[in-house]
């Protein structure tokens, strides 16, 4: 393929303009790929580093028509986008939409995703629909307690996930979650893995291993390369070699070109896929600062249909969120952002969200260096210096 | 010092969104700054990744006021910036201008630059201020025939440079100039160097030596670290430690904060000061993947009065721009873009110019690796694919 830059530049619209349409735009400008976003939110936290924003719903029908419009390729940036929308405008205009339409609709409905791998032949936690309370006490005792019940669509950051210890909780669980919901064996990991995978116009590829630390479900921290713990016996090495093998088979069953995020559950020395997101993931901002290119820049690359960039990894490299340290919602202010800046080899990111939120995601720190087990504990200690809570300052 | 990071971030206004205006902003994302950018060309090269543009001249009073309206601090990627403007405006409004407008007086003037620093006990070619072609002939009997004739202000890119050979050559030369000159010995150099300095609140500090490679005056390629020639005897550490010493005398002497481009001789082991901008440099363009810090977040964070990032260097780093290589103006249409795309490790800038002309410069490669010397020669042949002649695709 050959490949033109012209100023204007070749145009992406986006669909979502949060922090990875924010990262997709600061990875597109050195490309000259011009970026244009659909968010319903004024100002949304892409606008600034972006070509414009088109304020309307991810379902916005006039929106997407008109973001579609001014782009050469259509891509998004969060699984709320609609994939009969897109495939309906995609058929008007002729505007190529990557990933695909199916992929997402495949990808949004956690049951279906889940079926889809399954069929494939990869391996995932033993899961099944649930309707009511009846079902999901007849799988807990089928799986063993505790189980997780998930909502089938639209949860995200560990909203509409429930872990049920027993039938006693089955109701309550049930009506949280109050729609469409699918239940898995819960998986006593070891650790849990991430591969950001890649599908480019004629090849795959797929960035190295990184190892994922949640809590209450949100992602918190990144290591890249995982830490060698003594709580597996397996060989790294072939760990990693599954891993990819499981990723590369996810690859194999999804349709369109882009980035995927694709979460593992590592038990005694096997690989279980947990979940899959069709874009940019939390769980590959490190290869910002650590590998030869970044998965937002691999992202805008893939979807245009140039050539893919090099997936190495420039060296070890640690990320930690910083997430909303308050009781209520309140505009966002983060203080000690200048311990931060003084650590050498600490990078900072903002996502411009106007108002912080408990938990929400609002930036990151990323730290690169030697020792993967160091660089953690030393990435906990810098990132612990900012905060929202003014009385900590 | 304390920095706190809101949703909208604090705003840097920039006189000047070219290139660099556009780097600066790239870098400035991440960090949470927010960049507006004052510049005559509507849709400049920054429009597409900045938060907004004003379209005014750079020294247009309206523009640089509403300029200072919106930001936090005032900053300039471009000498043709007003200092006296700046200055009044400064006055008016209160937002810090940084490097200072008196930084930026004595730069723009080359002959003023050259005394400054000359005064202050640095090494420079002997010069001196030249108004008729007698003078020119004087000047050159002196020194020695050739010498290199200036024009005092707004050269760039070799533009307001002349050789004169010889006395015959006076007249034709202080015409081809058309205004104030000034005249330098011709310094038969070993290779040419740059430092990018950096002044920050407190604090000041210089990127690793890089050595430039400069064709008909334009600068081409960079090297980081610089060759191992033979055309030097001098070790290469005392020669950087000299022209570590000499960058450290200039900002010593430069007032206000931000970036500055060193530009230097090497001579039989000595080093001279060849000229100094007070703006991020096309010879620092390799930090963005050669260092830890960038020199463009390093402008942003020491113009913001924030804690500078590290200057440490990453690997082996080799940049080559990609300059108009066509006899007349015309629409920019880059192609071969694939090849650059295609080669692990390198990286492709676009600076989104509408129109390329002869020599202008419309982006750059970097590649990174091991080895300095086959990097360059890498480099080239990579660099080599692209093209704006479309015969030659």
């Amino acid at each position: 393929m050959s490949v033109q830059l012209t100023s204007p530049g070749p145009t992406l619209g986006v669909v979502g303009g949060g922090q990875l349409g924010r990262m997709l735009g600061e990875a597109a400008g050195p490309l000259g790929v011009e970026v244009v976003v659909l968010d319903p939110t004024p100002d949304c936290p892409a606008a600034p580093v972006v070509t414009d924003q088109i304020v309307g719903g991810f379902d916005d029908p006039e929106g997407l028509r008109e973001l579609a419009d001014r782009a050469d390729v259509l891509t998004f940036e969060i699984e709320l986008a609609d994939p009969e929308l897109l495939e309906t405008v995609n058929e008007e205009t002729s505007v190529p939409v990557e990933p695909s339409p199916a992929t997402l609709r495949t990808i949004q409905d956690k049951l279906v995703q889940k079926r889809t791998l399954a069929e494939a032949g990869i391996p995932v936690p033993d899961f099944r629909a649930v309707d009511t309370p009846e079902d999901l006490r007849a799988a807990g005792e089928e799986f063993g307690w505790p189980v997780m019940l998930k909502a089938r669509r639209g949860g995200y950051d560990g909203r509409g996930n429930v872990a049920v210890d027993g039938p006693e909780d089955a109701d309550d669980a049930m009506a949280a979650i109050g729609g469409d919901a699918m239940v898995e064996t819960f998986v006593p990991f070891d650790r849990e893995l991430s591969v950001i995978g890649v599908k480019g116009e004629d090849t795959t590829d797929a960035f190295p291993v990184t190892e994922t630390i949640h809590e209450q479900e949100i992602l918190r921290e990144t290591v890249s390369p995982p830490r060698i713990g003594p709580e597996t016996t397996a060989d790294r090495s072939e760990i990693e070699a599954r891993a990819y093998e499981v990723a590369s088979d996810v690859l194999a069953r999804m349709e369109g070109r882009g980035v995927y995020g694709i979460e593992l559950f590592e038990i005694d020395g096997r690989i279980l896929l947990n979940e899959i997101a069709p874009r940019p993931h939390n769980s590959g901002h490190w290869t910002i600062e650590g590998a030869v290119t970044s998965q937002f820049e691999q992202h805008v690359r893939a979807v245009m249909g140039w050539p893919l960039g090099s997936t190495e990894r420039r060296c070890p490299t640690v990320t930690s969120n910083v997430l909303g340290n308050v009781s209520e919602p309140q505009p966002a202010e983060l203080t000690g952002v200048e311990t931060v800046l003084d650590e050498p080899g600490a990078s900072l990111h903002w996502y411009g969200k106007r108002e912080v939120r408990p938990l929400r995601k609002m930036g990151h720190v990323t730290t690169v260096g030697d020792d993967p087990d160091a660089l953690l504990e030393h990435t906990r200690d810098v990132r612990a210096a900012v905060s929202f809570d003014t009385d900590r300052t």
